[in-house]
């Protein structure tokens, strides 16, 4: 029987996303030998067998199979169950085999972490059954393709326990993480490094450590599926259809940010997302009772969650596997899983925060090795039979990612106009000639704040990017981001392309984040405030370093935003995000440079970006702005000198580049040559060869003047030693927008005073 | 009756802070004309009488005072309120005075936001009623001595709101607020800020507008409270003993950091903490229905908190009355009021997010005084009875001062030991001498860590500063931030000295502040890896803003961790932090310079400061570090020069300064005159004077290297332009940290071939 045909039968799903009668059939899994369906029994054994083994896995006959089995378990099974209790009893065959799955997850962690001398093996211990199910009954995957658009996707919160992913991708059959990668845990170069790094490890799909980051990428990946969901699916065919699962632990618990993020999967009644708390009772100072006496499931269930709690301490993966189905069955609510377990389990260790992190001694290792019957097993051991169980699922995914390609041809016979969207998503959604929409301006149009222009561009782009969605911090209108007939997002409207994220900044990051790396084509944005990058700093870091190429939309630029005051008045935060490795920092002078910078921003899809903006209307319009050298990151804006070396060049960015050219103009009419060069994205303008540089910022010309209204920070770079860099050395104050920008300097008179007495040296 | 007899009698609290026979007296309010005991309605008014008038008040006599207020009341009733109904009724005349008092706050706010033609009308419209109560019958304060000690503390995190405490400090007679202020809402130089500031502010206690923000500075303050109280009342005299308010919106319920803080203060069981939600149902963009879902009740009450729901639509004070009165009887658990109000109360905009900020139309700033019988008297009118009313609760806060001096004295005398202490903390918290506990190293010890230094130096300050106190967000033992004997601040040990954060740095920051800013002389250190700054960088900034001295304890402080792996190598952190103004930013290279730097810390009562500090041993001892220079932010550690100018400078911080050392050893062995320079604190060694910057760093000299393990940006001020840097422009990686060094180029091979290619420029 072909598997198409096995898919379409009507067999009642066991581990459903969401029964339908069109998705009923490729939600069977195999709680038995072979692969076989939980429900109707049917053994889908055959088409196992024809698959070609997992790496590292023995072939063996069935018979061979189950022999060994048997085999296996005569020997590892505790005293008191004899062979007869489950030789003949299939449920109970099952239940030993996976104990012994889990045993194997076990011991390799062990290894792995003692081969390492490093790592965190607290978690991966205590979690181990969870692991083993997710991958081996749970999830839906591809190791072969671990890119399949239509996986389930899988973020591990709590990042320090890795190991257990590791080995989990291991046995599935995931070609990024072999024997060797194990014995090479968070070693310079390993394909394992100390937390999971998705830039490095196929089978990771989000960059996680920093805690409490992984819940709002699961939030994200579960509103790309829903989002992409509601645009595509159709009643005969559901092309965008997975589940999304997230395990954190006691410290993603407490950090602000998972509550943010678990506050608006609620509000959006993300069904499909299921969120696994690691309930160990320890952090690494201690027990939780240190600092943490709250109800989370109650607090989960404030926030609008269906809540379970399973006691794994056991290792009863029934009851997991119960609640698993519970989840699946839940229509209108994320589900928190909250599974008790022990930290360390098998250690002497376990139970404590001494488990958290670190290797294990040599009597211990030998305790743990004989509780599971593996003292005579060498490191890294394998039980043959487990790659084959593990290939099981692998093996299912593949067969789903084949009928999934299938639906997808005819998806596209049926639906050629939403197919041909659909696949530009799949391709990074860049349309051909998008950047043609972007808008431009002329010296003669009115004068804008650039968030203004920001507005303009993103709404044209909204019209020629399928994939461009995004939202602000309860900022949308004061941050001009709203896609106007565009919808907003919610339960009722999934198709919505405008994100209301409440004023919850940190989670806005991370579900960027999340939604940048689903892989859907999804071109995400998120606004606010500059001064409120503070909020998701880390979140900002983490697009960078996970090269989740997320918009950052940052308005009220500089001590410009007036009234607000110092609070609101960004100063420092341009130095702070130009110090991130991989962001590009732009902050336009104008339409033309913002319609640059987002050129650039959405081109580049494995860089995020921030655009700065001012809220302030610009003093003037400035004449010999480019949007296209904004991806030289800085540029000849005007200048006088012909041939010759101007005397002096004023260098500036946003809203005080027009200063420095009123300023320019007045010094030329004195006679001077003057240059005034507009430094829109550092890091793009470093990345220039050294002549590009030379010819912009010519090293004979050593009076050289920077005007930018936020900290002095870096800019001794551009203006050289003799230089003069004026910005804002103190916190802003709160005052009318000319009355701040007096106060600290930036105006057109004191601008040319500062150049004169340069000139004058 | 001399008062202090008149709180010494038996009759029961009222709005008691905690009842217990020796406060039970100074719980007396005035719900009367005058000054009464709600309880035993005791007149108390003959007291008040005798006060002097506060500013702006009218002097009344008795009879004028009631008389004026049946007039006032006659011509502003509702004509469905007959005066037979009050004029005999206390309890009726009372309620009319204290509506008549809300109106006065609603229409000053009008006036302030329509003069200055900025400012955010709408919380502080909604929330009038709970601003008159707080200031007008519940909190204890003296506008005399707005410094108070035992004053109640009160934090708007909603700090956009804050025309409401202006409006509310101005009728109490705090001379920070004149009517002339309320005129220049928001303009430069006003004490009248776009969002309130403590440093600018008399009665304001700490800075807030980002949002969140106050409600872990409220719950630091009622930290700071419980932990000295528990340190210092006797059975027989309380000495510390005041509540703290906290207002938060919609913004900061939904904000993780309000969520982290909420779920400690419930750990902590602070029930001297009342928080009042402004449940208004709007943010910026809307409806909170947009973003926002929870129930927020049920989630406070999941993290253990009391909770009260008061419907404060229609203005019944009562119910906001009986709700603090429960609160105030509540011993095991902080409280959270929700109280439904109407943003932009009496606007025509009431009740939606367009209230929130701006101004209001003419007409309807004429119908609004319609509402209130207001249209004949001119803006920024004030009822005469008003000021005396609110004289009332002043007058007891300046009695109430009196007692509490009273009892310092007792306190004094029965307790001279104690005394002495608190004595110190009241004035700053600094022993004479206290310096002379840092410890000293020298070359021959053995090598540590930084943080290792930093544990001994912040162990000896605990001996000798009765108010350093703090933790770490669930890392005390690999920061090495933990006091030892000291004990943990938990509910059964307020006296502990050790804070457990848990995994909640936001809050941590947040909470710091509080402790920082309550002037009990308590001297707060927070500590996490530097990378985690990123999670509190808005608090961070908020320290400075506020001149709350916070020592941040910052460890892991390069990608020298190793094998955490980029997640957790901080990288451009350190540019960031020294951005921030005032903020000094400590890199220190061994022992001598950590001791330094927590001297500059700690005897900078006004400033904070983050010390970053090494998870991995240093390579060696440097022969030339000093405590003392460090002060100076920058220092020569090691010449071979004599009377000429080096030929090269190396440059230097934390980590690093020992590979500078060994490689400068290294040439000079070559013959080659080479300066090693510290710079462990950019911004100290920044306002030096320019001759000793010069000493230090001669203009003659321009090859210069500078090396130190995170981003380049900035130190071009240092190297100059012909100089080199070497920094790390990327993120990090997983690696053991030699391997991780090594990658970076930071080796002394490195070094010195750097060096080397600089000499022979």
């Amino acid at each position: 029987m072909a598997i198409s045909s096995l898919l379409l039968r009507p067999c009642p799903p066991i581990l459903p996303t969401k029964p339908t009668a069109e998705n009923s059939h490729r939600c069977y899994t195999s709680n038995r030998l072979g692969l076989r369906c939980l429900t109707c029994k049917n053994s889908l054994r055959k088409e196992t067998a024809e698959t070609s083994p997992p790496i590292g896995a023995t072939l063996f006959s069935d018979s061979e199979y189950k022999h060994s089995w048997l085999e296996e378990l005569k020997r590892a099974c505790p005293p008191e169950i004899s062979s007869q209790q489950w030789e003949n009893d299939d449920e109970k065959f099952r239940e030993l085999v996976d104990k012994r799955g889990v045993d194997n997850v076990r011991m390799l962690i062990l290894d792995s972490v003692n081969h390492a001398k490093a790592g965190h093996p607290g978690m991966a211990l205590g979690m181990a059954e969870v692991g083993y199910f997710l991958y081996r009954h749970a999830m839906r995957y591809n190791p072969r393709n671990p890119k399949w658009f239509n996986r389930d996707r899988f973020v591990l919160s709590a990042g320090h326990g890795c190991l257990l992913q590791y080995v989990c991708l291991h046995l599935a059959g995931f070609q990024s993480v072999q024997i060797e990668d194990l014995k090479r845990l968070t070693k310079l170069g390993s394909r394992t490094p100390g937390h999971p790094e998705n830039t490095i490890t196929d089978g990771i799909e989000v960059t996680t450590g920093p805690l409490g980051q992984g819940v709002p990428n699961a939030v994200g990946l579960a509103l790309a599926e829903a989002h992409l969901a509601a645009r595509f699916n159709k009643p005969d065919v559901a092309i965008v259809d997975h589940r999304t699962y997230c395990i954190m632990g006691d410290g993603c618990a407490m950090e602000g940010i998972s509550h943010e993020a678990a506050s608006l999967a609620a509000h959006w009644k993300l069904n499909k997302l299921t969120l696994i708390y690691d309930d160990n009772h320890n952090t690494i100072d201690g027990s939780t009772d240190l600092a943490f006496s709250e109800d989370t499931s109650a607090r989960f269930q404030a926030l609008g969650w269906k809540t379970i709690t399973v006691d794994l301490r056991n290792g009863e993966l029934k009851l997991f596997e119960n609640a698993l189905l519970s989840a699946y069955g839940e229509t209108e609510k994320p589900t928190f899983i909250r599974v008790k377990t022990t930290i360390g389990k098998l250690s002497k260790k376990e139970g404590t925060s001494k488990a958290h992190h670190g290797t294990f001694d040599e009597d211990d290792v030998k305790q743990m090795k004989q509780k599971v019957k593996w003292e005579n097993h060498q490191p890294f051991h394998v039980i043959p039979m487990i790659y084959r169980e593990m290939q099981i699922q692998a093996d299912q995914g593949e067969k789903l990612e084949a009928m999934w390609t299938s639906k997808l041809h005819y998806y596209q016979t049926a639906y050629p106009e939403e197919a041909a969207e659909f696949n530009a998503l799949l391709h990074g959604g860049l349309v051909p000639g998008w950047e043609s929409s972007l808008p431009q301006w002329s010296i003669t149009d009115p004068v804008d704040a650039t968030r203004g222009y920001s507005e303009k561009c993103l709404n044209q782009l909204a019209k020629v990017l399928p994939g461009l969605i995004g939202g602000s911090a309860d900022l949308a209108s004061s941050n001009k981001a709203y896609l106007h007939d565009c919808g907003d997002f919610q339960r009722q409207n999934y198709k919505g392309r405008n994100i209301r994220y409440g004023v919850r900044e940190h989670a806005m990051g991370g579900i960027s984040n999340g939604i940048a790396l689903h892989g859907g084509g999804l071109i995400p944005f998120a606004a606010t405030f500059l001064i409120f990058s503070d909020y998701m700093k880390n979140s900002i870091r983490l697009s960078a370093l996970s090269h989740a190429a997320v918009t950052y939309i940052m308005t009220h630029d500089s001590i410009g935003l007036g009234e607000d005051g110092p609070t609101h008045q960004p100063v420092e935060q341009l130095a702070g995000l130009r110090a991130i490795p991989r962001l590009l920092v732009f902050r336009p002078a104008d339409g033309n440079e913002t319609a640059g910078a987002y050129k650039v921003a959405v081109a580049n899809r494995d860089v995020p970006s921030v655009i700065a903006l001012s809220r302030q209307k610009l003093a003037a319009n400035v004449e010999g702005t480019s949007s296209d050298a904004v991806e030289r990151g800085g540029y000849i804006v005007s200048d006088n000198c012909g041939e010759e070396l101007p005397e002096i060049i004023l260098i500036s960015t946003g809203s005080e580049l027009c200063l420095c050219e009123a300023s320019a103009n007045l010094l030329r009419k004195e006679g001077r040559r003057v240059r005034v060069v507009s430094l829109v994205c550092w890091r793009l303008f470093d990345r220039q060869p050294q002549e590009y540089k030379e010819d912009v910022l010519p090293s004979g010309v050593s009076k050289r003047l920077s005007v930018e209204a936020g900290s002095p920070l870096g800019w001794r770079e551009y203006v050289g030693e003799k230089g003069s860099v004026l910005g804002v050395e103190e916190f802003g104050a709160s005052g009318a927008y000319l009355d701040a920008f007096k106060k600290y300097g930036f105006t057109e008179e004191n601008v040319t005073r500062i150049a004169k007495s340069l000139l004058s040296c």
